[in-house]
């Protein structure tokens, strides 16, 4: 794509996500690191609506605040209403990468006021998630990667390669900050970035962003669908908190996994794993008058178990 | 695992795979090629049923005979009933692992006599399997790997790991061949097993494996009933090779782009794209009166569109 493309490329992707989606008829946020993607992003959004850009300093690294003024100037400069700095304090739990999203999603929707935030994740950006999510191997749902749109968060660049938005900073002009944690070799997806996926298109013979990018597209719709058809059948199966074996007897497993999936997490279990749902699913698919099923996180302040009784799944709590 | 402990893994593995499935009462074949594989699970097989070894020479590499010969040896040695070498020749459709896989499963096929083919197949070409999928981006079914039993062909170790199949070799006694194929770079599948699967497990902190083994397991379950849906919906709203717009229109993405699949596939199409099932579904979803779509490759001899006529969709074909 040539530079005078990539601006117009980002514009029109930016307007078929806002025909797409119901994302309201007013003013938005957009969510700005200084980075090229949400730079390119800030840009094409100030001139389609009356926008916000949030930009959140981390405090991670020397320097942040000076990082945080220079882009809010530069979104004013774009045409931005308003352009607020949000300071965080990021913790440390599920590591560093964790630990920043959560207090820049918390921070974020603190600031929003109402307003979709648009987020300037790219094509390259799901194709590592993807790939995250291959190595929690915790089955379609963490295959399927983000959502292009999941209320309040809006992600209209997921069908646009990263390098096109370096190409339209440079159409606009403006010389965008390099995060050194993109290139920092303690963090995950900094090495999946640099290492793995070039690794990958030299191997596959290339189109491998595109290809992981269109494979978590076609799982969210697959996810989606079966997801809706087991809420429908949990409402119609589940009676006072308990699950009637006969009628998940008969079900595909992806269906009855799903229910059982639906049922633990509404009667309060946490930390769920593949291997809960399974050791559950044996209560009615290999029923021998076994015991209950441990389904909870002992660490996490309350042991839970699946009990068969007269062929109904119960759960039952103990304190640790 | 230790290694007294490996025979026994595989040994649980084929009777949990003979529970499972419905794979007749009698004997069965093992497709031998002399690796470590092949050949522990020929010695679990030979145990538990009347077996056949049939050991595929391709004659891609010199010394192949021999090769064969020693593989029929040690069937026998392990009390196989009968051991066959089948000579094939190798085309070039599709590339040398396609051209390979092509001419063996057609040479087992043609050898089996009616019986179930024991495949050695193990969690990490499971694995690799996934990861060729991804790169293709075709969707969760090319994900969706290997089936356990998909017959004539039964795949008894898809849980076992590779390594515990070489300790049951050396439990055996026995000197697996090593075929240099599986470790020559031009081989796609090769490069995954010795470049990328290791330096995915070093990033993402281990378990890689396993975990696309899962993944693959679990998108088995969600296309298969998805799968199962839209063909029953199929049946149900095809009428002389026509589809009705209106019944489909109301249906969520995954299924009805199911259903547009196999109305296609049934209608002759070949070198059937994601690309292509989308152009189709936008006649349904975004009708503005617009002209047929191409449905086929015209690489294969002739034309096919897709068309929308009266609120139906029928195919029309062109020769080339």
């Amino acid at each position: 794509m040539d530079r005078q493309g990539s601006l117009t490329a980002l514009r029109r992707a930016v307007l078929e996500f806002e025909r797409a989606h119901d994302v309201g008829p007013d003013s938005w946020c957009v969510a700005l690191s200084g980075g090229a993607d949400s730079l390119a992003l800030t840009a094409v959004a100030a001139a389609l609506r009356p926008t916000t850009a949030l930009i959140v300093d981390h405090r991670l690294q020397p320097g942040s605040a000076e990082v945080a003024a220079e882009a809010r100037e530069r979104a004013l400069g774009f045409g931005c209403v308003d352009a607020r700095v949000v300071e965080v304090t990021v913790g440390t739990a599920g590591g560093p990468e964790a630990a920043a999203r959560t207090a820049r999603y918390a921070a974020l929707d603190d600031a929003r006021r109402g307003a979709v935030v648009l987020l300037a994740h790219t094509l390259d950006d799901q194709a590592e998630t993807v790939l995250l999510g291959l190595g929690r191997g915790s089955g379609p749902r963490s295959l399927a990667g983000m959502r292009a749109y999941d209320a309040p968060w809006g992600r209209p660049l997921l069908g646009i390669r990263r390098e096109a938005t370096h190409a339209a900073c440079a159409e606009l002009g403006v010389a965008p900050w390099q995060d050194p944690h993109n290139a920092d070799p303690r963090y995950t997806r900094a090495r999946l970035r640099a290492e793995v996926l070039p690794l990958l298109e030299e191997v596959l013979g290339g189109g491998v962003a595109a290809a992981l990018a269109r494979t978590a597209a076609a799982l969210r719709e697959d996810t989606d669908t079966l997801d809706d058809q087991a809420g429908h059948l949990r409402a119609d199966i589940v009676e006072d908190g308990t699950l009637e074996t006969a009628r998940l007897a008969g079900l595909p497993a992806s269906i009855r996994r799903r229910v059982i999936r639906g049922w633990l997490l509404d009667g309060g279990a946490t930390g769920l794993t593949d291997k809960h749902i399974r050791g559950v699913d044996v209560l009615i698919t290999d029923w021998r008058g076994q015991g209950g099923v441990a389904v909870s996180s002992p660490l996490r302040g309350q042991r839970m178990f699946a009990e068969r009784r007269d062929g109904e799944l119960v759960l039952r709590r103990e304190p640790v």
